[in-house]
C-alpha cells in the first residue's frame, strides 16, 4: 500500500515525497529535487497551500483540511469540496482558460490539486484595493470570466440532459452549501456566537438589522433562490479575495463553494466587495493619497463590470440562439421582437437578484463571522466603524430597494450619495 | 439465472410465472393460483397495467415499456420512470398514507411495481367529471394530499442535506422533465408534427398562440422555474386522471413524472384540468341534464381546493415552525408580523405560479399532442371548438393576467365571465 493511499496533512518534508510519486507533477520540476524550495502560503481559513518551485519550473499544492482552519478543528468541513473546486476549476478553465489558472493534477483521496501557481507580482485583488492600485483590465477581464462562465453552464446554452446531471454532481458540495447559507443568509439576521462587530460603535446597528422585519422579508427571498434555484455553475464565492491580479493578467482562484445557483450570487458577490472597497477607502486616505481618483475608479469598475457583463453575456446569447439550449428554442423565439423581450426581462431580474446578493454580502461582512481587509486594516476603530457604517446603511437600502433600479449607473449615483 | 434476471415485457402467461418467484406477492394470493385471474387494463401511453386476483386477494403490476405507447416505438421513453415512479409513491405514501396506494413490491430490472389495486367503484376522476359525478371530499382530499406532500418536501420543513440528497437523485428522472418540457412548454407555441386540435374550428386560434409574443415571454418564465427551480418533490403530472376516486375515497396515481420542481406546477396541473371539465361541461348537457347545477359544483371544488390548501399548507408551517427547516429559521423569523409577511409572500408567489402553470396544462391540452376525454368524448365537431376555444380563451387570459388575481373567487368570477 502506497503511503498516501489515505488522507494525511502534508508538511513541506512529506510533501517532496508525495510529489516525486506524482509524475505530472514532478515533470514540472525536470524531476531535479536538490534545488526545490517549498513555502506554506495559506492564509486561509479552510486549506494548506504551498508553493513549489526550483530553477525549471514552479506549481501550486492545495490540499483541504476536514475543518475550518480559523475556528480550529471543532468546526467540520468535509475535505471533498477539494472534488468540487478541482472539477469547477477546470469546467470553468475550458470556458475561460485566460482567466482561470490550469489544474495539473488531483487526488481525491489526498484531497490535493496542483495547479499554476500564479507569480509575483499577481497579489489578491483586495490587497490591491486597499493599496489602492488601479487595474485597467479588471472589469473587462471579470465580466469576460463571469458571462462566458454563467452563459455556458446555463440552460440558455445547455441541453436539460447535460444540466440535470451536473446539477445532481454538484449537490454532493452540499456542506459548502450549507456554510453559505448559515453565514450569509441567517447568522447576520439573529442572534450568533460567530458573528461580531466593531463594538461599541455598531452594537446598535447590528441589533437593528436583527428587529429588521422587510430586511428579513428580502433575505428569506435571496435564501431561497440560492437553496432552490440552479441556474448556473457557480464559483460561489467571488469576492475579491478569489482573485488574483497584475495591471495584465486577473485569474479567478478558489471555487471550492462551486454549485448550480442563482447567476446574481457570482455577480453579486463581485460587486458588493468592490463597493465595500469603495467605502472603506476613507479609512486609508491621507495626505499623500486623499483616494479620491481611487474611488472613482472603484465607482468606474462597478459599472463598467456590469454593463460589460451584459453587453458580452447577451452576445453569446445571440450567437448561440439556434443552438442546443433548452430555454429559448429558436422556433419559438423566432422574431426580434420576442428575443428582446426575453433578453431584457431576463437581464432585469438578472440585475436584481446582484443587486441583492451584494447587499447580502455586505452586510454579512460587517456584523457576521467573517470580515475583509478592506475594513480590518483601518486601524482607528472609529474611522473603521463611520466607514462600515456608510457601507452598512447602502447595502441594507440596496436589499430593500432593489428594484427599483433600472441601471448600474444608477446603483453609483446612490454610492456617491451615502 | 432467472427467468427474470433482464427485462422482458409480462403478459398474462409470463407474469403468473413471475408472480410465483416473488413471496411478497403470491402471498396476497394466499400462494393459489388455479383462481388466478389477470387482466391488462393499461389505456395509457406509457406503461402495462395488469389487475392481477383471485378469491384471497388482489393486486396490481404496473410495468413501464421503453417506448411512449401512444406513439409507438420510434418514441423512446427509459423504462427507469418506474424506479421513480415507486420512489415516489413510497415517499408520499408516507407523508399522506390516505391518499396514495401502498406499493407492494419494486423491481428495477423489470421495471415493475406491485400495488394495491383499487378496486370498484373507484374510477378515473376524469370519468367522473365526464359523466357529471360529484364527489363531496375531492377538493378536502386533495388540499390534503397536495399540502402534505409538498410542505413536508420543502425546504420550509426540510434541512438543506436532505433537500440536495434528494434533489440529486431526482435528476436522473431527466427524460420524463423533458418529455413534460417539450409537450407543455415548448410545441405548443411552435410548429411541432405532434401538435393537433379540432381543425378548422381552431386553425386561427393555434396560430395565435404561435405569434403571440406576449405569452412566448410568460411561458419562457414559468419553464425556467420547471427546469431550475427544486421547491419539493412533485407528482409532476397531476391531472385528473391520475387521480382516482368514490365517493368515499380519493387515490392520487401515477407519479412517474416525480421530480423536484416549483410546487405550483402540480397545483396547477389539478386546478387546469377542473378549468377544462367545467369548459367542457356545456359538450355534454342535454334535456336530461343541463349541467348547470354541475358546473357550479365544480367552481367550487377549485375554489375550495386552493382554500382548504391554504390552510393546510400554512398550518403545517406554523405547526412547524420551530423545526429542521432551513428556509426560514426561528431564531430570525421570531416575531408575528415578520412570520406573517413572509408567509404571505410565499403563498402569493405560489398562487400566481400555480395559475399560470394551471393556463400551461389548459392550452396544451386543446393545440398540443395529448388531449383530454373532458372535450375529446364531444363527438359533435363545432361544439367541442366551441368548449374549448372558451377555455383557450381563458387560458391565455390567466398565463398573462395571473399577477392581478388576489383571490381564488376572483378566478372562479373570471371563469364565470367567459
Amino acid at each position: 500500500m502506497s503511503k498516501f493511499s489515505e488522507f494525511k496533512p502534508l508538511n513541506e518534508h512529506t510533501l517532496i515525497e508525495y510529489i516525486k510519486t506524482i509524475p505530472t507533477l514532478s515533470s514540472k520540476l525536470n524531476n531535479s529535487f536538490s534545488d526545490i524550495s517549498i513555502k506554506e502560503i495559506g492564509d486561509g481559513n479552510l486549506n494548506l497551500v504551498f508553493i513549489v518551485s526550483n530553477s525549471t519550473g514552479s506549481f501550486i499544492i492545495k490540499q483541504a483540511l476536514p475543518y475550518v482552519r480559523l475556528v480550529g478543528e471543532s468546526w467540520k468541513m468535509t475535505k471533498e469540496r477539494a472534488y468540487f473546486e478541482s472539477l469547477a476549476l477546470k469546467e470553468k478553465g475550458k470556458l475561460c482558460p485566460e482567466h482561470v489558472p490550469e489544474v495539473y493534477h488531483f487526488d481525491r483521496v489526498m484531497s490535493l490539486i496542483g495547479m499554476r501557481y500564479l507569480e509575483p507580482p499577481h497579489i489578491i485583488l483586495r490587497k490591491g484595493l486597499v493599496a489602492g492600485v488601479e487595474y485597467p483590465l479588471l472589469a473587462e477581464h471579470m465580466s469576460d470570466f463571469i458571462a462566458k462562465t454563467l452563459f455556458f453552464s446555463s440552460l440558455i446554452f445547455r441541453s436539460t440532459t447535460d444540466h440535470k446531471r451536473d446539477v445532481a454532481e454538484f449537490c454532493g458540495n452540499v456542506e459548502l452549501c450549507r456554510l453559505t447559507e448559515q453565514v450569509i443568509f441567517s447568522d447576520p439576521y439573529k442572534v450568533s456566537e460567530h458573528n461580531r462587530w466593531t463594538s461599541p460603535y455598531l452594537d446598535r446597528d447590528a441589533e437593528a438589522i436583527r428587529e429588521d422585519n422587510l430586511l428579513k422579508l428580502e433575505i428569506a427571498e435571496l435564501k431561497s433562490k440560492f437553496c432552490e434555484r440552479a441556474q448556473a455553475l457557480l464559483h460561489a464565492d467571488l469576492h475579491t479575495s478569489s482573485v488574483m491580479v497584475t495591471r495584465e493578467s486577473t485569474q479567478v482562484i478558489d471555487p471550492e463553494f462551486a454549485f448550480y445557483g442563482p447567476m446574481g450570487f457570482d455577480i453579486g458577490a463581485f460587486l458588493g466587495n468592490l463597493i465595500l472597497a469603495f467605502f472603506s477607502q476613507d479609512g486609508h486616505a491621507n495626505q499623500a493619497n486623499d483616494r479620491k481618483t481611487y474611488k472613482e475608479w472603484i465607482l468606474k469598475t462597478i459599472e463598467n463590470t456590469w454593463t460589460l457583463f451584459y453587453y458580452k453575456f447577451t452576445k453569446l446569447w445571440d450567437e448561440h440562439r439556434d443552438g442546443a439550449g433548452e430555454a429559448y428554442l429558436p422556433e419559438i423565439y423566432n422574431n426580434p421582437e420576442v428575443q428582446l423581450l426575453v433578453q431584457r426581462k431576463y437581464m432585469t431580474e438578472l440585475f436584481h437578484d446582484s443587486l441583492g446578493f451584494a447587499a447580502a454580502k455586505m452586510i454579512r461582512r460587517i456584523v457576521g463571522v467573517a470580515h475583509v481587509e478592506d475594513f480590518e486594516s483601518i486601524t482607528d476603530a472609529a474611522k473603521r466603524a463611520t466607514c462600515e457604517k456608510q457601507a452598512l446603511d447602502f447595502a441594507k437600502m440596496l436589499l430593500k430597494e432593489r428594484r427599483k433600479f433600472e441601471a448600474i449607473s444608477e446603483v453609483v449615483s446612490a454610492i456617491r450619495q451615502i
